[in-house]
């Protein structure tokens, strides 16, 4: 680690700026917010997997007193959506038929909420029912019913990338493995659930109040399916509990709030039930990943070939490009000159998917962490030795193009091995058990492929009393980012942090903005907000200069909200300079910055190869794992995550980062994921989809390996996914080192264990009966 | 007028985007807003015009049920504030004395108006009585009882300007004028009252909603007086109900409210009273006026002097600024050759004043124009033909040093004369007359002097889908300007109004902005707008160059939405071109702009010479009036006012601001005023001071004079109070000409009018019995 520099705000542990509110419950959110005259929208839904509409009746329902306002499909826009660049096929209220439960079909807003359920129930829909599919491996066959006509065998989309020469590095292999390994849809379970406001003016403007993490994604899919220009959509962002990816686009309930409002001419409030939130707001993709890898006797990977198939669900979202990278993942984690991967994505008639926190990195990572101890099992080596054997290293191109810029993964496995006590540990007694994985992720969103970009514009202004103010478009959603961005600011103008404000939540005032998601906003934003400080600096210099009479060539030191000559003992106030610009300058201290990172190799987009992320972000996780050989219940010890952040801007916000992602990395391991019955989601609360609590973390430990990203705002690079990634594969190595049983499918619950551990039991009962 | 090129947007008659909500009451104004906890805020106020605080008992009041916090000075942070540069004497509550009927002296908040009403009641203040006084002309006298123990004879400030050789003008005139003007303290009336709501976070961070013309400038007061650096104060800005420079500074209820806030823990709003608008709100200044002209026998002006007296009132707000702007409206209307000035402000314990439409600009054409007809009767001139003789001209530099770049004044007096019906008109039988006035105002704020500067700064973005978002600092307070600025960018861009939108109402969000006054939004942010705006135009026509594969000279015509490579057929869309930007160039379509007018003669901070104004606005008024010779009674039967506008960017709006303005001049000349009796103003409400409803309306006739600004958006420039300035006195002399009787005072009530018609009638008598 090169010795930093004596900066007076980077690499502080600071807390949230609002982390005071959200312990008292002070923080408001958006259903505490009511309008005069509002009213509360509820949904009808299909309760069948896949059936047509023969007719709805909704004259009862519209005839309850208290009933404002009842839509079909044909009071929307009839406009279908989705995300670029798949085709678009979902409609905010189906109109001929619906393809899982759940599906919309017709929506209701009155005075009150009991009011709307009770019109909810006054509903008939003649529905004529279709033969259903639900495993994407059955709906692939021939044969199987077909969700849309014009899609053959239920794939949409098939996308193959090839890298190397994959037959040759098999031919030269000394082993190969080939695996099969499973995920399950992972609801985002965020603590506040989906919840929008939607209120029309008399001009037809909307303004809708929303829990996003993407204020201008709304804006924008609002604007296409309500046919409304951007500018007549105004998109207000409150306090968010939670969003985890789920929050970044729009559902079917957003247009419908608007469709309602506007039928009602009064303003509607919808919220997701939370049965609602499990079983229609997309999760985390279920895949099927056949892992295939061949390697050298002295543990040298040299092909990898994998099979990738998505559950889409019954609509597209965005499987294409999660499973594109699940692919990738599969082909860089690691030195390996040879890679072929296909993307398979398949309709069923089941919830569908979407961005969900890692996106696509933890079901790559499950398998391909998981094989590499089953390689390094096979070939008599130490796990740890396989991977830092073909971990790859800073100065990397890959065979897919990536340059890897700054890289930490073999210090990160070395230091978190170390640290859970990996050479004395891989050998207990009982059914205890230690295990590792490596996590590659973006350290810093994409690098603006598919046309979106990856920009972020900052505008800061500095006040008459040397204050200074931020507007971004990125949402801080609970992760803190506005402290990181205001971090950045006070380093480079030298404010205190209670001098600087962050504003991020209106649409008709923040830059545009692609939002908060792919770990980037301290990566993106936070070059951003040091291009808008330093511009600042040199207006505020200039005054200096002019106030103190001093030639061009002055330097100067921001500190403690002052302006300090170098090499003697003048100063002036940052306000001084401030008024100074206004009154003599005739303009504000204000600065406008867009950031948008370089790309040395952009992506080839026929072939795939070319570099996807201004950098990376590498990292590894210990568990220590005891399993109780009564239940199969697996009892995590302690889990220690090392993560490569580049610069921990500041260390306790990093910390936090990774602790929330272990938690959920636990849940994703041992009891989460969405069991269908039918098409059915049948665990569609809390109690049924258990998620870990804070009284059931087990003891764990961060490490921060700074490598210094060259690229990063003062060399940080982003920290809000990787965490999750490595947790599951590191507690199932743990596993298996504990019980010698492995679990290719996510969960491992106790039963998956028990029965394994029967099977093997019975099996070593056999083996030894016959010797 | 020249020739103007085929605008699509400038010129049209729009209107306001928002003047449905307005008529149909949709809009929400500021106490339409409640928050959850909220308290209700009430004022105790002196009941005495002078006197010591002995002692304040709020102890029965904070123990009534239902009140949350009494607050006295103790609880604030006693700094004294006001508009610079004078020195700030204001409290927001009073610690040692009160000096005017309705002086803050505590407050309380409580759980509804009621109880916060009783609560002020069991208020008991404990006072010392002191001599007090209520006339400048006393209060300038040796032993007047003294308002402030560091001021002498009661006068704060005195400023003396002097221009050319006075006293050879004198010397050299055939006749010298002398007269002595009074025009009384108006209230603003705006229909909306001041209203405000504080509310505090944990982290003491304020959010202050306010019906103001300033949003910028308020965040900026209340951070001085409550010991808040800016960042920590939002000030949200609702619709404003009516403003006219009386909502541009901070009230003592401003911070109270924040006091109560802070104290009780809970939001405050509070509200005025229509009596407590009347009595404590400032108005514009009272002034008399001491006017000395010399003339030539040929009618031209040889040299002026004038002694302003402004009755400042109890404490210092903008009494300088404006009587300084009264002076330098005498000095440089018409050509006149050598003029001095002294402006004395005095205090006394009355209600005090502070900016309000036409900043001084009201009080000085009052008397230089009544003037001008006593003249023009001595001289046996026709009025109008004194005036053209001394009208002011395009590209003249007056002796003050002002740079008149573009002056319709002449035509205004042609056009208005002929439209009245001048020649015929003058010599009416019966009481029925008219008259004439010329009016010189600024038509772009201030030139910035005084250090504040008189930029505007406008961010810009283009959406995705070809709209545009405007963000700019300056309010929109009723007079259209959000239509205005829309229409600039418009015309630059070729973007419908309907895909335009302005949002200014939000300090966290707007850049950094002096605020709405001076008729400056116009020309000083019309301006900016056009910068983005073509700033904007270049990064689509970059785009579009690469996207029809032209070279860089390619020019493009900005229409539809559409952006048309002359000389071809060709075209693509706006929007096309803003996605192009994005994803090839890696930056999304925004611009910021700043305009501060350039100024090639600053102003003399000693002397005074200079250029106030980046340019003037020209107008002039006819009046036809008919006087009840039984009650005195003042019929107005038609307006004809003639402005010179630069160019009319919005002809409704233009004269949507002159007729509003010729309502508020009508009130000022006949009605409207402060009636004090012992310091305590006693016409309270609309029924004791009365304003124009639009029923009352005379017939009138706007004409638009446009002599292209050189340097105004697309030649326009403002228009906000110039209509009111020249209504008075158009009046005044058309009474004069009806009956022969000059009113010196305002208003022109008919008491005021009988008394002299009877003097005149027995001086007639006398006379005729006499000869």
């Amino acid at each position: 680690m090169a010795t930093n520099p004596a900066y007076s705000a980077i690499g502080k542990r600071l807390p949230k700026q609002d982390s005071e509110s959200l312990v008292t419950g002070e923080a408001k959110y958006l259903d505490d917010l009511k309008l005069p005259g509002m009213l509360y929208g509820r949904i009808f839904r299909s309760p069948h997997p896949h059936a047509l509409i023969k007719r709805i009746n909704t004259a009862a329902a519209e005839s309850l007193p208290g009933v404002k306002a009842v839509i079909t499909a044909d009071d929307t826009e009839k406009v279908k959506f989705c995300h670029l660049p798949v085709t678009p096929n979902k409609l905010a209220l189906n109109d001929e038929k619906v393809r899982f439960v759940g599906d919309e079909v017709a929506a209701v807003a009155a005075v009150d909420w009991e009011t709307a359920d009770k019109a909810l129930g006054l509903i008939e829909v003649e529905y004529e029912l279709l033969p259903a599919v639900f495993d994407p491996l059955e709906a692939m066959q021939p044969g199987a019913p077909q969700i849309y006509e014009d899609c053959d065998n239920n794939i949409p989309a098939r996308i193959a990338r090839n890298f190397g020469d994959v037959d040759k590095g098999f031919a030269e292999a000394d082993y190969i493995f080939e695996d099969t390994y499973k995920t399950p849809l992972i609801p985002a379970c965020s603590i506040e659930p989906h919840c929008c406001i939607a209120s029309f003016d008399h001009l037809g403007n909307l303004t809708f109040w929303v829990s996003t993490q993407n204020p201008n994604n709304y804006q924008k899919a609002l604007s296409q399916v309500l046919k409304i220009p951007q500018n007549r959509i105004r998109v207000i962002r409150p306090k968010v509990g939670g969003a985890f990816g789920n929050k970044s686009v729009i559902l079917p309930m957003d247009p419908i709030a608007a469709f309602l409002a506007k039928k009602a001419g009064q303003p509607v409030k919808l919220v997701n039930s939370r049965e609602e939130e499990f079983t229609t707001t997309r999760g985390r993709y279920a895949m099927v990943i056949q892992l295939k890898t061949g390697v050298s006797r002295d543990g040298k990977l040299l092909a990898r070939e994998a099979k990738v198939i998505t559950n889409n669900g019954a609509y597209n979202n965005k499987a294409t490009g999660i499973s594109l990278l699940t692919s990738n993942r599969i082909g860089n984690l690691y030195r390996i000159p040879n890679s072929r991967t296909e993307a398979i994505i398949v309709y069923t008639n089941t919830q569908y998917g979407g961005a969900m926190r890692g996106w696509g990195g933890p079901q790559a990572h499950f398998a391909v962490e998981s094989q590499m101890d089953t390689i390094a099992e096979k070939l008599g080596m130490d796990p740890l030795e396989l991977r830092l054997k073909n971990a790859n290293q800073t100065g990397d191109t890959t065979p897919w193009g990536w340059l890897i810029a700054s890289c930490g993964l073999s210090e990160c496995l070395e230091q978190a091995a170390e640290k859970i006590g990996w050479q004395e540990k891989r050998n207990l007694s009982g059914l205890r058990g230690v295990g590792i994985a490596s996590v590659l992720h973006t350290g810093s969103g994409s690098a603006g492929t598919h046309g979106a970009g990856n920009f972020s514009e900052v505008l800061l202004k500095v006040y008459s009393d040397g204050a200074v103010g931020l507007i971004v478009g990125e949402s801080d959603i609970g992760q803190g980012s506005d402290t990181v961005l205001s971090q950045i600011a006070s380093e480079v103008l030298g404010v205190p942090l209670n001098k600087i404000t962050v504003a991020s939540e209106d649409t008709n005032f923040t830059p545009p903005s692609m939002g908060t998601w792919g770990s980037k906003v301290t990566f993106i934003s936070g070059n951003a907000v040091k291009m808008a400080a330093e511009d600042a600096r040199l207006q505020l210099a200039a005054a200096a200069k002019r106030i103190l009479e001093v030639g061009d060539d002055a330097r100067f030191a921001f500190v403690d909200s002052r302006i300090h000559l170098e090499g003697s003992g003048q100063s002036i106030g940052i306000e001084e300079a401030s008024n100074y610009c206004v009154q003599k300058f005739g303009k504000p201290v204000t600065a406008k910055a867009v950031y948008e990172p370089p790309n040395a190799n952009p992506p080839d987009p026929k072939t795939g190869f070319g570099n996807y992320c201004p950098t990376y972000a590498f990292g590894a996780q210990a568990a220590e794992v005891e399993v109780d050989p009564e239940t199969g219940r697996v009892k995590v010890l302690r889990i220690v995550a090392a993560h490569d952040v580049g610069k921990a801007i500041n260390p306790l916000l990093v910390e936090g980062q990774i602790q929330g992602g272990v938690a959920q990395g636990m849940g994703y391991a041992l009891f989460e994921g969405a069991r269908e019955k039918d098409g059915r989601v049948v665990n569609d609360n809390f109690t049924t989809n258990k998620i870990l609590n804070a009284t059931e973390m087990p003891w764990m430990e961060e490490i921060l390996v700074e490598t210094l990203d060259p690229h990063g705002p003062f060399n940080a690079k982003g920290i809000g996914e990787p965490p999750l990634i490595a947790t599951a594969p590191a507690i199932a190595n743990a596993v298996y080192n504990a019980t010698g049983v492995r679990i290719k499918e996510l969960p491992i619950t106790p039963d998956k264990i028990l029965r394994e551990l029967i099977i093997k039991r019975e099996a070593e009962g056999c083996s030894s009966e016959k010797e």
